[in-house]
């Protein structure tokens, strides 16, 4: 049974606290962070058993994970070095992984030290964001110091997997290239996609959901992605090369009005990204959608569960797409079967409201 | 009382179909499509009323809606020419507009053209996509040619406005350069992002979250897509080479170590984005947001419906956050008062269902 001290009680550490807590492999969890609210509420939730200072944490604990930004590690580490039992594991969540395990050598020889970075967020940031299946099938990447031991390794490995996570070792150098490329660079283009707006309001009305989406990012914690930033910055430049390189070959095309290029390039991006496979956020195996439109009334989305249920038809998904106040919203419900989804257009019918297979 | 003509039922087509149809100024909606699967599909959902032939649709019409590619709009231009009455309004629905109102100038004088881009889409395409309230506080634009009577557009803005949208009349230039600014510059962003892994497996398994939406656009429509950007490729390299120069800054920033440089660039793109308007997707002004954990069962999300159904606690908006099959998920309820909210986590938590305000 392994102790679990939790230092930083944000997102990925109230998250982490959940989805542990029910794992038959943890006997407690035990939680710090600067901030007492956030600690009240990561207990009132569920996510710590209860809470302790860094040095009563790190004494009694089988497993530490380290949840702040990085730039408070360096003092962390010498807090907890005199304090820690031999064999213990220290793991961190952070975004980058070279600097890390080059902070980790500071701790004693027998001590182990894994870093880790679960590929995982919310737009919702804190403890307030916290979610019991945040990890659900999200990749966990660990890169192990050089002297840990495989059973070692494998006990962490098997902690995270009760979380839902899909674990994957690999070396912090390749680590880095892998999130420059697929992360780093395409937060910096964010941030000059929408500086190049200049913030003027005949622009951004115009910003439609597309914009919003492929910005997102741009909105993060600005203190979290300038460390993330400098801390892999050689790979980063190289790889924001490639990608000015790329950008002006689709110039020089548009240009010349090479079509072929611009074909070729729109091409190979869709079916890249279309083959990057998606998650499936319904409860249940849900295969059938059906949209219905509803009056906006107290009580509708109650109304339908109860219509669907004397069907004994199952809602496996429900998401509403959208809304006019006061007047109606279109409802995609999800259920397990084309049979299932034809009888519930039927009684929704039965019931005047407009619905159809989607 | 107007008779509209949409040609081309597709996602765009048929929501306008739909959105239309309940209007007090609209007596008929006629459509034709290429493909009569989609004509069938529209009139059962009741996106048109009837269908017709190109020939018979625009005798009869007040207001056609070009809703096909621009590829198509020459022949369709030929093909309605010589049927139209005089004083009929023809508008479309196209992501660039000086091409088109140049199409446009083909049309007789009696004939009133007026371009038309709904900022409005959805990822499912096709009539299967069509959404009631697709335009909802959407904002559409209108790019009048020279010679449009105010009355004439004011009857055009009045129609249009009861899908909900919000109507903004601009010169066909202004609109092209504002649209390649956010939206045909984060397109091709997108795409080189996604070419930029090559593919590579390993990359595209650390592909979290935040590519996928950053990249989303990549997926569209390639044939659209080559269109739109020749047909605004001017405006368009002009604005792709801003982004390279803005990206070029940054890399040497980062070479330099220039850290305010840095830091000035993210909080800029912050600001920024995050003054962008959010739409709330909830049914009922939606205040308060619980998130609960439930198992994954038959019926749990009728089972939620009828415990605040019981407490008089409407449901505003639902959302399925996470799950994992077979064991469980993590629901966000959104509800109209934070007395509401309380009262909701109580009764969640007398049924055994984990729950807390976000």
């Amino acid at each position: 049974m392994i102790n679990v001290f939790i230092i930083g009680i944000g997102l990925i550490g109230a998250s982490l606290g959940l989805a542990l807590r029910d794992s038959s492999l943890v006997s407690r969890i035990v939680g710090f962070d600067i901030n007492n609210e956030s600690l009240r509420k990561a207990r009132e939730i569920g996510a710590i058993d209860y809470f302790a200072s860094i040095s009563e944490g790190a004494r009694e604990a089988d497993v530490i994970f380290l949840c702040t930004p990085l730039s408070s590690f360096p003092s962390l580490i010498e807090d907890i070095k005199p304090l820690v039992r031999p064999g213990i594991i220290i793991t961190d969540v952070g975004s980058t992984k070279q600097d890390v395990m080059s902070l980790f050598e500071d701790l004693p020889q027998n001590v182990w030290a894994i870093g880790g970075h679960p590929m995982a967020g919310s737009e919702t940031k804190g403890v307030n964001g916290a979610d019991r299946y945040l990890f659900e099938n999200a990749v966990y990447i660990l890169t192990p110091g050089k002297n840990v031991p495989g059973e070692v390794l494998a006990r962490l490995v098997n902690l995270l997997e009760t979380t839902g996570a899909r674990v994957e070792v690999m070396d912090a150098a390749v680590h880095d290239e892998i999130v420059a490329t697929v992360s780093h660079i395409p937060h910096l283009a964010a941030v000059a996609l929408v500086n190049l707006t200049e913030g003027r309001s005949d622009r951004l009305m115009l910003a439609a959901g597309g914009f919003r989406d492929t910005t997102r990012v741009a909105s993060s914690n600005l203190e979290i992605w300038e460390d993330i930033l400098f801390s892999n910055r050689e790979i980063l430049v190289k790889r924001l090369n490639d990608f000015i390189d790329s950008l002006d070959s689709i110039k020089q095309a548009l240009e010349l009005g090479d079509h072929d290029y611009i074909r070729r390039e729109l091409s190979s991006a869709k079916n890249i990204r279309d083959s990057i496979p998606q998650m499936r956020r319904g409860l249940m195996p849900g295969l059938c959608d059906i949209v219905c439109i509803v009056p906006d009334k107290p009580g509708v989305i109650a109304k339908l569960g109860s219509i669907l249920g004397e069907e004994n038809i199952n809602i496996s998904d429900i998401e509403i797409l959208r809304v006019r106040e006061g007047d109606g919203g279109t409802i995609r419900l999800g259920v397990a079967s084309p049979e299932d989804a034809k009888r519930a257009v039927s009684a929704l019918r039965a019931n005047a409201i407009k619905a159809w297979l989607r």
